[in-house]
């Protein structure tokens, strides 16, 4: 799947659209989700034009993958979520039901989350 | 939280407790979840002594970090869910869920798994 240079994470990063940024480096950006399923939900993205989790870890440097866990645990922190626990979702492709084609990372966090739940 | 050394997965690890490897690398192992919640559903663990996503990304090396994405992807192909989609899924703390206290995500894949849920 070819990277859709106008899909809504990209023109984020460019600016077009404004976000409310939780965090920012070098590969990293990290803004509130407009639609919060939580108290806490916060979407972390790499900067670089990668589809989907698959795309990643296939194709970014170590340096890329490793600032999004770095980030990740980072943020966790900043929004004290840290010692009470958060969940990580990262939808990919069709099957994962992934609604962006722009790799991204769900941090869900802020109140007691249900049972990890992925049927239908 | 300090790391317990007697957790499930660091059985699994020492060859303690019988496991079915579909992955394994230097820094990674991954396993079928012997309670699958869809047609294909993976736990990938870093071989290192890591409570939860917060202690990976914050004290796990560059290579380790790398090697978990790289294998997630590898495992994908293997398993012909790459292209059809997954979920990754890693849950930490109490408000996570999180079962046992070694890192570990979930991969679920197989079939269409419903929306992306996270509340009780």
């Amino acid at each position: 799947m070819a990277y859709d240079p106008n899909n809504i994470f990209a023109r984020i990063l460019r600016g077009e659209i404004p976000n409310s940024t939780v965090y920012e480096d070098a590969h990293v950006l990290a803004f509130k989700d407009i639609r919060p399923q939580a108290k806490v939900h916060v979407l972390v993205i790499p900067k670089g034009a990668y589809v989907s989790a698959q795309d990643f870890g296939a194709r970014a440097s170590e340096a890329e993958i490793a600032a999004m866990a770095r980030a990740i645990s980072k943020i966790a922190q900043d929004m004290d979520i840290a010692e009470s626990g958060y969940r990580l979702i990262a939808n990919t492709g069709g099957h994962g039901h992934q609604e962006v084609p722009h790799y991204h990372v769900h941090i869900l966090g802020g109140q007691p989350l249900g049972r990890m739940l992925s049927l239908p």
